[in-house]
C-alpha cells in the first residue's frame, strides 16, 4: 500500500474523487471524435451536474448543452448557458417552467413524441406569445420513448405542432440499446442504426414542409463507435466525461480511463469469511448494479488502493446503506491482501451518473493524486 | 382516475410525497411494541434524515436517536438532540469529528468490533482528555459486521478499551438477515436469535468487569416480531416510520401502510409494447431492487393513481435516469388502463431509505391528500 498524500488522509470518508487528468483525456477523445465526424457536441450534463465540469466538457465557458431536468436548465442558465436541450418528454405541467426559462433568454429545446404533448406546447406558446422550439423524439432501437421513423404518427405529431409560435427544429434519438452491445462491430452497427433512423425521420419532416434543421443523436457507446454520421448535426453523449465500469464492460473505455471513484476506509473484518468491511455502502456508490448483466459482474464496484491501482481479485461484493463488504471475486484464489482498519481504498463505480448523484461535491485530484479543488454538484428537481 | 387536489397538480414531478397519517400510525405501532416489550426506542434516523420526521418519530422534541453518519449526528445535534448513537464502526480518521461532537455536549455513542479501532479510540480519548462511550458490535446472524458473542475476541476488544477515559457502555447488534425471513415464525425466531446473542455478549462483558448497561438490538422486522426482549434495553429500528415494499414482502406491513411515494407524470406511451412512460426514473426512485429477491418482484415500484390507490397489475418495469417504464406485470392479463399524457401517478418504492435519499424534501400530505407542509431532508457526509 502506498502512503496517500496528506490531503486524502484528511478527507472524511466516503468521499467522491475526480481524477482531472483522466477526465481531460476523456473529454479530448470525444471532441476529437466529433471533429472527425463533422458534428457539433452538445454534451449531456446529467452525468456531472456541475458548472465546473460543464465548462471543461465544452472546452469553453459556454456552449450548447443537454439536460435531463428543468432544474439543470435553471442552474446552467444561471451560469450563463443559453442553448439548452431538455431531453426528456415535456408534459403539460412543466410548460410554465419552460416559459420562465424562455423569458430569461434561454434558447430552450423541448422534446416530445405524441400529439397530446404537441397540442399542449402549441397552446402554451400561443397563450404566452412566446416562440417554443421542439425536437421530435425518434425511437431508433425499441429501447424507450420515441416515434417510429417510418410511422404515420411522426407526421401527425409534426402537424399538430404547426403554429406561428412553434418551430419543429428537428429530431433527436438515443440508442440506449447500445449499452447491451458487446463488440466493436455491433456498436458500429448500432451507431449506424441510430444515425439512419434520425436522418430518415428528419427527411420525412422536411418532405412535408418542416424545416427540421437539427438531427441529434448520441449515446456514449455509439458516439465513440460511429464510422460516419452523414446527415447528423449534433452528438449528445454524457457519461464519456467520467466513464465507468459499465462503459468498460461495453468496451468503449479501459478501467484506467475511469475518472470517478469513491474514497472509503476499512472499518473492520470478518476474517473467517474473507470480508473487509468499509464505510462506503450503497448510499455512497448507489444501488446501480449495471455490470450484473455484463460478462464481468463488478459487484458494487472495483476495489483499488488509495493511489487508484486495482487490487486484483477484489470486488465490493455487497452493500448496505453505509457499509460495503469487500471480498474476493467468485473464482479468485489466494488470500485477500492485508487491509488493516483505517486503510483507505478507492472504489470504481458501475455507473458514474448514479454514483455521482449520491454526492454534493467532487474532490478533484491532480496527476499526483493531490486534492486541488472542490467542485460542487447539485441534484433534485 | 380521480382528479387530484390542485396542490398536487401544482407540484413539478417527480416529487416525494409523505402521507402523514400513515406515518403517524406506523410510529404509534412501534411505540406500542416498545412499551409492550419494556424497552426504550432509539429510532434510526438514517431513513428520514429530517428533523421534522425525527420529532414525530420520538413523539417529543428530543430523545435518544441512532444515526448512520457523523453528518447526521451534526445535523441533529444542531437541532438539540444530545443522545446520539453513531451505529457504523468508527475509524481512526473520524475520531477528531467525534471529539468535536463531544465538545459541543453530545453524548455520542461509538461502535466498533476490533482491537485496532479500540486502541485508536483509547488513544484519542486519552490525548484529548475526553470521555468516550463505546458499544461493541455483535454479529448475531453472519450478515455483516460484529464480534461473535461467544468468541475470545469480544473480551480482547473490551480489554483494549480499558481506560479511565473510555466506557464500555454495552453491546449492539443488527439482525440484517431478518430481511430474508418470510414467515412470522422465522421472524420471531430471528428476533430471539438477535436478543440472545446481544444479551449473552453483554453478560460476558459484565462477567469480566465491564459495566455494559446497554443492550441494543433492532431491525424493523425483528422489532415488530419479537415475543419478548428480556435483557435488552433498547430498540434501534428505522424504516418502520415509512415502511416500503421490501417490508411488505417480508410481511411486517401492508402496502397500505407505506407512507412514502413518488409523484410522477405520464410523458408518453409505446402502445404496441403496452408501455406507459413516466418522468420518474431511477434518479427519483433509486436503483434499489430489493424486492427482486422476494416472492413478488415489484420492479422499481408499485403503481398507484394520484390518490394512492394501487392500479392492479401495473408495475414500474424498468427505469432510466429520468424515465420510468410502467407496464403490466409478467403474467397479468387484460389491457393496461388508459393513462393519458399528463396523468399523475404515485409510485410506491421498494426501499424507503434509498428512495428518500434521492430527494431534498418531503411534500407532506394530510388525510385528504392535500400538501400541508414541506419538510427538508439532508444528505451526504
Amino acid at each position: 500500500m502506498t502512503s496517500p498524500p496528506d490531503d486524502l488522509r484528511s478527507l472524511e470518508t466516503p468521499a467522491l474523487l475526480l481524477d482531472a487528468s483522466r477526465m481531460e483525456a476523456n473529454i479530448e477523445r470525444m471532441h476529437a471524435q466529433a471533429r472527425r465526424l463533422g458534428v457539433r457536441l452538445r454534451p449531456h450534463l446529467k452525468t456531472s451536474k456541475s458548472v465546473e465540469v460543464a465548462r471543461r466538457t465544452l472546452r469553453q465557458d459556454i456552449g450548447p448543452i443537454t439536460v435531463s431536468t428543468l432544474k439543470e436548465a435553471d442552474h446552467f442558465a444561471e451560469h450563463g448557458f443559453t442553448d439548452i436541450l431538455y431531453a426528456v418528454g415535456i408534459t403539460p405541467g412543466k410548460l410554465d417552467h419552460a416559459l420562465r426559462l424562455r423569458a430569461r433568454g434561454v434558447e430552450l429545446g423541448l422534446v416530445l413524441d405524441n400529439v397530446d404533448a404537441a397540442r399542449a406546447v402549441v397552446s402554451a406558446a400561443e397563450s404566452a406569445g412566446v416562440r417554443l422550439s421542439v425536437l421530435l423524439e425518434i425511437d431508433c432501437d425499441g429501447h424507450r420513448s420515441g416515434l417510429q421513423p417510418e410511422g404515420d404518427e411522426l407526421l401527425a405529431v409534426a402537424d399538430a405542432l404547426r403554429s406561428h409560435w412553434v418551430s419543429v427544429a428537428g429530431v433527436m434519438t438515443h440508442a440506449g440499446e447500445s449499452y447491451n452491445c458487446r463488440t466493436p462491430e455491433s456498436l458500429c452497427a448500432m451507431a449506424e442504426q441510430e444515425r439512419a433512423a434520425a436522418v430518415r425521420a428528419a427527411q420525412r419532416l422536411r418532405d412535408t414542409g418542416h424545416a427540421a434543421p437539427v438531427v441529434s443523436v448520441g449515446s456514449t457507446p455509439t458516439a465513440l463507435s460511429a464510422a460516419q454520421l452523414d446527415g447528423v448535426t449534433e452528438l449528445r453523449a454524457g457519461v464519456f466525461v467520467f466513464f465507468d465500469l459499465v462503459m468498460a464492460g461495453v468496451g468503449v473505455c479501459a478501467v484506467q480511463d475511469i475518472a470517478l471513484s469513491v474514497l472509503t476506509t476499512v472499518i473492520g473484518h470478518q476474517r473467517d469469511k474473507g470480508w473487509t468491511i468499509v464505510d462506503a455502502g450503497w448510499m455512497a456508490l448507489s444501488r446501480d448494479r449495471g455490470t450484473a448483466s455484463q460478462p464481468v459482474d463488478q459487484g458494487y464496484g472495483l476495489v483499488c488502493d488509495v493511489a487508484g491501482r486495482v487490487l486484483p481479485g477484489l470486488v465490493m461484493a455487497s452493500a448496505n446503506q453505509e457499509h460495503g463488504i469487500v471480498a474476493l471475486r467468485d473464482g479468485s484464489t489466494g488470500a485477500p491482501p492485508e487491509l488493516p482498519v483505517g486503510t483507505l481504498l478507492r472504489i470504481v463505480p458501475n455507473h458514474a451518473c448514479a454514483t455521482g448523484a449520491q454526492h454534493a461535491q467532487y474532490h478533484v485530484l491532480d496527476g499526483r493524486g493531490r486534492v486541488t479543488e472542490r467542485w460542487p454538484r447539485f441534484s433534485g428537481w
